[in-house]
């Protein structure tokens, strides 16, 4: 979808006025208005709605790109907070739904909400889904997806006895019992909103006329829905949520490498256990081809393995392993630090290969 | 780099005015200017800068990203031509190169047009590469890679005798003789350019002070380079030189799939076949790892033949293969079509796959 768009699509939504200030807003030489479009209703419903033979069994129609996004109201601030979480630049996925009648555009609408909830569940992320506002992009229905964290800047009201969570925003902010079960109180946290997804009903398919061939071959508009995901706030939410002061912590399936393995430094008495990490590394590409690009030999042997363990630290490293006085025992060991957990190990090599095998990677 | 670039760093370079209306400038919440950068020797220079500890054992240093671009003077005529050859948003490839030496520096230059050479070379387009004007990015030495066609805006001179070519706009137009050899005539033809490299020398280094440590560990400005190649004009160039009236061809390499397989017209007196276009297109994946995603089985058998082997052709293929009558003998051949040199010939399974052995995919 394009960066440009053209302000008429977004004066045919009122998206141009009702937008403000979150808009980036240019002209071209012709003195013509675009704006940097921060989602793309407007767009995509255009764009199907030139499909001019679509028929009720092309649907559910889902389309979505993954780009970068800029927004005229962050990282403008004289004092820029949270780096990556509000940054002016970002990675967005966004994605748009189109379907013959409501009952099918809901069922798509839970089959992406449970498409994320799954997504973060194999982050290991906890995230909470809450109703939400829907704010300038319209419809009916709206959830947003939210990490809590102390540094949030959304604030939820949770149900302890039964599912209900809600932004703030959508109730009296000094509600305390559970508009869904009654019985329960709402407790009040902070979240970081990671994914927000979109009911929209006909409101651009209507104005745009994304119009299909129903049973009857009777033209009719499209149910639509959209759904968004903060692919950089993702990135930083998940190490703002799992990092200690000493050490990063990524969500094992994004992590930049699975495996750092440290030989001794050059010079120490141990020396001669350089080879048996470089052979480490080799087994390791051989046994667990999954972790192929995955295994990092951090051979600054001219520094202490203290410096290298404490840079492996703040690199994130799911698992760092020393090669030092244990490897080179009758029965070799390899110390395994794994930082999610924080615990050491002894491992022989088989043991460590058998540890990794079970490693998720993309 | 950014999209967004800041007024203040192309004012730095003097770049914010004489850009003109080439560039997309817009402004923030709190009125202060930037634009859509089109290249990135500001914003790559100034991140460098910071690299306080830069030792000339680092160097060169060659940064590269692919991003998409906008350019206001494209794409906005009120009939726009060439469609993704002139597109107002378009992929990019920008490189930036820092080195400690005019000699090292020329190096790189030359590696990196020799690189771009053998690109062309692998995508099998014959590409031109011409002296060049330096344009509003500046610098000492510059050369265009061309792609010989009628369309091209750019009108070359190239010596039919030595090496010698350049961009009209470096000669004077009506220079016949060659500046190079003397003996040659010089010959114009038209050209689209698909990549442009620049020999900066200090230009951004000086001002924006993107400075090392030499080897007598005395700081020293850095020498550059700035490489430019436009993948969605290569992708639209490629398809104008080598495609027919009929058919669209596509280098290999860039091909969105190599092969596409027709069993027979549903009904037809050769239906049983269907079975073994199903098998063949089993045993490619086997037999040919390489392939695997690149082979489509175009099942649509209510089509007949020929109007599935019209979609082939639009589609650019460059294997299709019918599974027919001759399938079906005691010694059964299938009809493979190379749209590359438009034969056709009949081969076994076994002749088959040797032929697509050869096909280079990435």
């Amino acid at each position: 979808m394009p960066s440009l768009c053209s302000a008429d699509l977004w004066k045919t939504s009122e998206r141009w006025d009702l937008m403000g200030k979150e808009l980036f807003r240019l002209k071209d030489r012709h003195n013509a208005d675009y704006c940097l479009g921060p989602t793309h209703e407007e767009a995509v419903t255009t764009l199907v709605a030139h499909q001019t033979t679509l028929s009720y069994r092309q649907l559910p129609l889902l389309l979505y790109q993954v780009s970068i996004q800029c927004l005229a109201v962050w990282g403008d601030e004289p004092k820029p907070r949270f780096g990556l979480l509000r940054g002016r630049e970002f990675y967005m996925k966004d994605m748009y739904s189109f379907d013959m009648s409501e009952e099918a555009a809901h069922r798509t609408y839970e089959s992406v909400c449970q498409a994320y909830t799954r997504l973060f569940a194999r982050l290991g992320l906890r995230c909470v889904q809450v109703q939400a506002d829907t704010g300038n992009i319209g419809g009916t229905l709206s959830h947003e997806f939210q990490l809590p964290a102390d540094i949030g800047e959304d604030r939820l009201l949770v149900c302890g006895t039964c599912s209900f969570a809600a932004n703030v925003e959508t109730l009296s902010p000094d509600k305390t019992d559970c508009p869904q079960c009654s019985a329960g109180t709402l407790v009040e946290s902070k979240g970081i909103e990671v994914g927000h997804t979109f009911y929209l009903g006909r409101k651009y398919s209507n104005i745009f006329k994304a119009i299909f061939s129903n049973h009857q071959n009777k033209p009719t508009v499209a149910e639509m829905g959209c759904y968004g995901l903060g692919v950089t706030r993702i990135l930083a939410a998940a190490i703002e949520v799992m990092s200690t002061e000493e050490a990063i912590r990524w969500p094992g399936l994004i992590a930049p490498y699975q495996v750092c393995v440290l030989p001794p430094k050059k010079g120490s008495k141990v020396e001669e256990a350089a080879f048996l990490a470089e052979d480490l590394v080799h087994t390791l590409g051989q046994f667990l081809p999954h972790l192929r690009g995955e295994v990092v030999l951090d051979d600054r042997t001219q520094m202490t393995i203290g410096k290298r363990l404490r840079d492996a630290g703040r690199l994130g490293y799911p698992y760092v392993v020393v090669v030092g006085q244990a490897a080179l025992e009758e029965m070799p060991k390899f110390e395994v630090i794994c930082q999610h957990t924080g615990e050491t190990v002894f491992l022989s090599k088989d043991g460590l290969i058998d540890l990794l095998r079970t490693v998720e990677t993309v």
